[in-house]
């Protein structure tokens, strides 16, 4: 019944800690890492490896950073099978930093990166290869990237880098059904010997459904979070895919705990789901970002006002 | 680009009665009406017409019995192309208190149904039809009743009634892209003379995908409620579906202004929507009264207990 090749990457801390400047404390970083751990998740992604030249620690949490040594101070003690991911910024990262794998807790380095800078992107990933990690180039924004430039950029990542995975990203939550099968079948053609993924955003509630659209045409690396969490609308609920996927590995049950325990009390604290003004960007495949300001002013339920001015922009 | 056929109704006041009893005031039921007439809704659906012998009216709102002296008052002088549907359920209505269609407001009569109780929805139906209304079968918990018995009903009511549009309703929230293309398969090729309605809950948040795969595969009638509201998990946002429209009749900011000025309040005083237990029994294909009742309990974070509650269930 079930695809051995699916893995599912948990990004609850790394894409959650957009929403807060990547502040999670140690204790509920560990939390996570048992839980996802306990559940038989493959990969958990902690964060960003952003250079601390560009970023100051004073502004962001550990997070952002991703040093070797606060990962193993993380994951010390605590029994597991879940493999470490970061993820590198095109630009933000000092290379010179990054150790050989041998020497670091970290197993898989993904690379995010917009159609034109995937020259970059190669390069990055061929130098993290060859330093012994698994990779993975995540191509953002590819709701409104899906012309000759995004084939281009496929047929060059499949001839010129070592990448494993390269990962459909619906960072606007723009994508429908249809949409993704024809994205993961256009990388599935073109990457012959690379594996896809798909990381969805929930703007219009269609992160798990694309998802399970990703797995019906074939993509193997599927991005969730606990609960939903993550910039603006949030991530597909990794809860919901280990409850579809059919892998007797997974276990939904320390998943439910960590939601009782730490993502309700949490979700009073800082907002992320299904909120209007991220609905009405996703709708005009448009960037949060103007819906995030929207949230944190007086007029965070002005819904018509934000989609008039949405609609304004898109004409003027 | 879009399709003529497609028709959407709104079922807020109804499917949202069943959270509080169907006791919305005039004044919301109104306030809805006149927004989903802005926005260009093809139906608006207010409640259950259910016989008065069967439940007391100190227990129930208006919206359980949709009286045609209550419609009238609250559509009274407001400008509008949408009709008005009400929801009968098998062996709940005074069939004698229809009035033939000439002399109610009521445009559509739908009749919920599971498939065991077919013979009585097509006798019920066929006079509904006969006294002028245009009529639907909603086959609820659909999930549950994949097999032979459903294909038998689907030929029934395509030889014998004379309904014009028969419904998929996923009442448990358990359908997934596959099973939902499937079904709408199965019920197009049967039903030659019938148009086909999906109306999804959102257990899983799959409402709305499922229901644009219902649309893929050739369902005209789609069932939405403003901001999901519903029973438990809710239903596919109207907003949403709007939103992936093309039908430029459709316009969604007068939904936009409902839900800013009437469905945020609201949803501080009652609940409903993406709530854990309700998706664990979306995903074990339950109904989801034992979820209702451990939210009403002092257990209603515990998601585990709950969990192994309707695994043993299933498994005793």
């Amino acid at each position: 019944m079930f695809r051995e090749k699916i893995k599912i990457l948990d990004c609850t801390i790394r894409d959650g800690g957009l929403i807060n400047n990547h502040q999670f404390d140690r204790r509920f970083v560990r939390e996570i890492y048992k839980g996802v751990s306990l559940a038989g998740v493959d990969y958990m992604e902690m964060g960003y490896r952003n250079s601390k030249e560009l970023f100051s620690s004073k502004d962001f949490g550990a997070w952002k950073f991703c040093d070797d040594e606060e990962i193993k101070r993380v994951i010390d003690g605590i029994e597991s099978n879940t493999k470490i991911a970061v993820m590198t910024d095109v630009g933000r990262v000092d290379m010179d930093a990054v150790k050989p794998k041998s020497d670091s807790p970290i197993d898989m380095i993904r690379t995010a990166a917009y159609v034109k800078d995937t020259d970059k992107a190669i390069a990055m990933t061929n130098i993290f290869a060859e330093k012994g990690y698994e990779t993975t180039i995540n191509i953002m924004a590819i709701s409104r990237d899906q012309g000759p430039e995004l084939e281009e950029a496929l047929h060059q990542i499949e001839e010129e880098c070592k990448v494993d995975v390269v990962y459909i990203v619906d960072s606007f939550g723009a994508l429908y059904q249809e949409s993704t099968e024809r994205l993961v079948k256009l990388f599935k053609n073109i990457l012959k010997s690379k594996e896809v993924g798909f990381h969805g955003h929930n703007n219009q509630q269609l992160a798990f459904g694309n998802t399970i659209e990703a797995i019906i045409h074939d993509a193997n690396y599927l991005d969730g979070t606990i609960y939903g969490i993550g910039r603006a609308a949030g991530n597909c609920p990794l809860e919901l895919l280990i409850g579809f996927l059919k892998n007797p590995k997974f276990d939904i049950r320390p998943i439910l705990d960590l939601i009782s325990r730490e993502m309700i009390p949490l979700g009073k604290k800082i907002e992320w789901g299904y909120i209007i003004p991220y609905a009405i960007a996703g709708m005009f495949n448009e960037h949060p970002k103007a819906a995030m300001a929207l949230r944190n002013s007086d007029k965070k339920e002005n819904y018509r006002e934000f989609y008039e001015s949405l609609l304004n922009t898109a004409l003027d």
